[in-house]
């Protein structure tokens, strides 16, 4: 028996095989495609290899096929293998020879590259603002329940007093430091390839440094070779710095799972957020933050999933990196949805404010008595001997008060250094200067 | 049958189990301990918990045992279960009750904290060292060879011209990504979470922005929740780095062990950096670099690793996090062992500089001939069509020289503009700092 | 700014986001959910819980769905959640509250797992038969191929003699270990969960071993907990076996690309099944044996990725186990693509027989020529010294012909013990019995 | 600076990093290295590749060192690389030119590739042996708790009633899985390796059926290119395997930590298995089952491991497969630590009876009577109705007790099926026969 026997010819097999999902991923790239290409004409004409008349002419042409795009009316066609053929094609359909000038000192494998990094470069914008908006989400609620207490654990044993304020904030300044690494992310991503062809260059003279500043870029990928070599390094960095912050909401889900779990009661969700059961009508499943936690634990394993297709291809370009737009192109939406979803649900959380009422924590407070004996001059060990006997006896009682002053504790949470720090890092994205780059290649200003 | 009538003591296996490396690895973090303890008691005699006579006498201790750490002369004793408790017990029996007053505010998971944050901070500063050198070998073997042209390939297929300039100097421009992402580790690393306790502070009027400063920290992990929950995440984000890094260093093995080949030819090693075989006379084995991929590609699963461990535990400390000094604590050595093996072989790799006379990668010069054609006039799919004719005849000469003057490629390597990324990079980690305040500790100014 | 404010509603987006791929995706269980069904209500009417009348008309219902599905008709309306709410609706449209009475006894959990395990014992069926169809090309190509020398490599180094005959038989015998772990994940996945509900069994008096049967399972996941407890563990042992047959598919396409490579020429491939390059008239591209390498090396990623997501989850259910479906579910088509493509290139391979012509391959028969003279009775010292010399002198010539006898050497291939091998692992299936089974319920004997 | 001035050399620097940490864990491969060389030896005599005389004399030799290295008298001297270099440098000494002899026909590869397949099948049979005890043990337990009920959990939402009995039987039928998915790779390692040599076989006329005989192998690995293919394979297929078995062990752990919190309370252990604090009194903390758990999962990331370092390799020897020496050896003794562990942890525990009688775990019963209402006919909708409507009220009782009698729940746990199902695959490994293979190659029958 021989497969193809079943009607399906080889060929198309081979085709499908080959082509797999990139006709639906090529759809996202294809605004960054058309801009790419605004840059390169701009470039071309600057070094003779356009006439000026004829970069009119494509940059109209181009501009109305970003407003199809923009208006979703752009498709790439049945038998058109990807966005950059039916860009072309729509070009040369309109302007004849003109239209196929634009592929001057450009290969295919500088084009995906290029509009690979426009597209990651905008999909971290939103992640930034998105995982802003979750901050600000984190640091008011953390303001507001600064005086709730919870029990804090260790090894999933009650072992001292912690707070809401503490919870909350914990998770902000987590963000802070996830937004630190996103940023070397994005400086690396934010380098111009374009020009490197297919990983060796052009016998063009073309002007890198050009299109760089039309584009917006911080800098170049100098390096031909290594701008190509690119492809698996960049989707490998950019995943990591994601899961850095997939690990953050991943703990927070964690926790907020565990906390709304009848055996701890510490917050619960309306029921429009939650899910109930056709037979058990006490059940309010926290299905959205379940989600998020597996959304959030399969990200962090990204980076090896790039690291398993890329590893050990020896430089140059292979059909194999094709296969990792389908693991990263669709990261950046689940990573938004979970920093969206997070912060619906916490702004919809509902605290419980009486949880120390009940008596199973109250040995948490044995440390703060040992320690309000100390400063009031009594050795540390005669205290912590003292109280030991008083546990033993079963008559700890406790102030159920906490005054920790330090900085980061229970009473001086330094929310507002926290924020501090998370406003240094978002100006550093400068995502003005993308923004102004890609108005003037619109003529937009 | 039960294991235990073995003669191991039931207890005896339970001991083992818990205490796994730690002993070991410890042993790496006994300065760190002492610097963090010198800066804990400075700050302790500030707010009144320590005498100022009482400050120096501890200080004094703690300078004797970093001096016998740096001189190998340190150990941990049996019976004794870590290098916190060790030196604990070194100041008590030489200062008695005094030695036991350094533990006030301070706890076990607060002290492994800083001492790991120390650490890494250190190993971080040894891998930037060591990756700047071979980065400076790498851009040094580019100048040397940029005449020298080899095929580029892409699907492992003769594809363009391209040059031992370009190949060296992308692995350079590669690592100065590398360093931009180890960078933001380092930062995260560059946090003080001492004062955080178990992860909920301390009712002590601590001030940590004094042991900040005395630590030559950047900033402080202020939310005291967040400080515990960097155990994990640290060890991810600093191995994340690393991955990028080795993933720099594991292609370029990859492409040594290629290029080596006998059915390459396009580089070699003298005899005492290869490895023979006993029965084949003829076999120069590139084992070096074989392992270095190895190690390289082993080091960017770390990530994983750690994410294994960690994944799903709520927050707050769990002693997981102990097994995860196992992967973390000799990742650096490994990494810094690849690099500084890297740069070994290089500065001793021998160039063949005449691969392009083999007659197989003729093809790979069409291009330039037909851009060489566009560039005078005939329009391209003219010169395409005819550059094809005489491929297809046999005939095709090319005339071997290659002209690219844009920027990053073959003519035009733009090592010095990759220079000056490395440099703005590496004065950005700022070492002196650290330097300085660890001179003041152990007053040596 | 709140993001609800864009105009799509919260709840809208919650819906989303908690449902993902669901719908997409239980299509492809549709058919799997009918005969379950069919098996639930047969054992139904056996514990009174159903009239005869009853069963019947549910029955004919049920095989009007499946016939529906099996033409393509079938489709989840919008609106409805699931694959087993849409049947179970159609069900009632057609018999009213007879149709519902077929959830009694039967959870939603209850229904995933059971569809999901047959839906992997059909899919785990297709590979071994597409594997098989792989196996049998390998070994004919293996015999076909015996007498043609290659050079084996070690260390990417020439080496010694190996054979295409060789080079063949070794993915063969490779795929048969890979069908052994294969088939030892079948048969865990081959146990019967239906009976456990939500992981707790029901106080119904279901009869387990009669559903068991009926739907040809070989045994029963006893424990109700388990059972439920299969949620993750299943996927990762069935990806954990599809990984291995990933392994040998991928070093097999690793080595194709290679060997295709203008510095080996092993092997090539018609036209049809490369791809060119626009500009470069020389390029014959191995697209599909790359494309094939990077989906084995990413399958083989998919038992971390199960982990990711459930470790360290307590047992019993969490939303969590939905998003492994996103991950599992596509995996066995991948396998299958990669299985026939693999088979399709190998089909229409080129073998280059002349490739030991070539002069740098001659120093690989020393180690002949130093066995051959000691088994004349040459010290083996002797003889290597001997070799060596003349090797040196630049004088060595070799016979060129290669007499090895032992078993699974060049000479002595013994490919029929290895279809010896295959053959006793796939009788051990026993695939008809499931047939049998699902003919019995769909009343076609 | 250099690095070489710092007084180490070079060629010592390579050396150390080639070596890595082969010594230390040859050390564990020296028994069945001799093992391996008292079968060749066999075979070499009987191909006259050695004379009646000479074998005897290295018979004697190689049992005199067999015996030192069980009496930990083995060593490997300073200098000397690796175990196989050792064993025939003693050889060698006590017999001269004879010793030599023991090479013939065999490669470094072969003793290798041989000698790790002899250690993983002595390890695999410890580890199930190990996981036999632990089956036992939760067995034992399950009868012994068949009836203290816990609540049941989905989402971590109280669900429905479960029982001490259900919770330990599920862990064992789930060793009992692992269980085959360990025979179907210990099948696969059981497979004779030696007379593959470097990969290419041998002009030699060895006997690798004899060699398979006399040391107790399932069957030979026939393919010479396959059989060193196995470098890297068998590591992934036994190391998957292992994983398996880990996640059992790892969800255990992670149950047990949650239900000895003060937020569960099912069960505890008494103080010599738990770790105390030098500041709370109160804490038992779950250490034990935290590191099993840790190590549990880091288990479960070591095929990732396995592939990170071979993936993409070509076919043929890389001394990249030495590296994964380092994840693949260790493995086994942390599988045996964590079963064994868990035996001992298990074996203690104290389990709470009374888990039921707080209130929080009331609504679980509300299934119970709606089943218990339409088991008595009342239609399933109204009772469901009824029973909400009483829960609304507040004034939900439940009687208490749980009737379930299908197979596999509380009230019928099928414990000895699933001891039936153990004992099946137990005997199915067949251990006997390598037992029996060593006896005679040592002359102890």
């Amino acid at each position: 028996m021989k497969l193809w026997d079943k009607g399906v010819k080889v060929d198309k097999k081979i085709e499908q095989f080959t082509v797999g999902m990139d006709r639906e991923l090529d759809l996202q790239l294809a605004a960054f495609d058309v801009l790419g290409s605004l840059a390169h004409i701009e470039m071309l004409e600057s070094i003779g290899l356009l006439e000026k008349t004829e970069l009119k002419l494509i940059q109209e042409e181009l501009r109305k096929i970003y407003s199809s795009i923009k208006n979703n009316d752009f498709v790439i066609d049945d038998g058109t293998e990807d966005v950059h053929s039916q860009i072309e094609y729509q070009l040369t359909l309109a302007l004849g020879d003109i239209g196929k000038k634009i592929h001057s000192g450009r290969s295919r494998n500088d084009q995906v590259l290029l509009d690979l990094k426009l597209f990651t470069r905008n999909k971290l914008e939103e992640i930034v603002r998105e995982g802003r908006l979750l901050f600000d989400e984190l640091i008011a609620k953390s303001n507001e329940n600064k005086d709730v207490l919870i029990p804090g654990y260790t090894h999933l044993q009650v072992a001292m007093p912690s707070s809401f304020g503490l919870w909350f904030g914990a998770y902000a300044e987590s963000l802070s430091d996830d937004m630190m690494v996103l940023q070397a992310a994005y400086k690396v991503v934010n380098q111009n390839p374009l020009g490197s062809g297919a990983g060796y260059g052009s016998s063009f003279p073309l002007n890198r440094q050009m299109t760089t500043d039309l584009l917006g870029f911080r800098d170049l990928s100098y390096n031909v070779v290594y701008a190509q070599m690119g492809r698996g390094k960049m989707e490998f960095t950019v995943l990591s710095a994601l899961a850095s912050m997939a690990m953050t909401i991943g703990k927070l889900a964690m926790d907020a799972c565990l906390y709304n779990s009848q055996n701890f009661n510490f917050l619960s969700f309306p029921d429009e957020l939650t899910t109930g059961s056709s037979i058990m009508p006490h059940k309010k499943n926290p299905d959205v933050f379940e989600l998020i936690r597996a959304h959030a634990n399969a990200l962090q394993m990204l980076p090896a999933q790039i690291q398993a297709v890329t590893s050990n291809l020896p430089s140059g370009y292979h059909r194999d990196y094709q296969l990792t737009k389908e693991f990263f192109m669709p990261a950046f939406d689940k990573m938004i949805a979970c920093l969206e979803m997070t912060r619906i649900m916490l702004s919809e959380v509902k605290i419980n404010k009486e949880v120390l009422k009940d008596e199973r924590y109250k040995y948490m407070f044995t440390v703060e008595e040992v320690n309000r004996m100390v400063l009031n001059g009594v050795p540390f060990r005669d205290a912590y001997k003292k109280i030991g006997q008083i546990v033993e006896e079963g008559t700890f009682k406790y102030e159920g008060s906490v005054k920790h002053v330090h900085e980061g504790s229970i009473g001086n949470l330094c929310n507002d250094k926290i924020v501090d720090k998370m406003n240094e890092i978002f100006v550093g994205f400068n995502f003005n200067k993308t923004k102004e780059a890609y108005m003037n290649l619109l003529n937009r200003i």
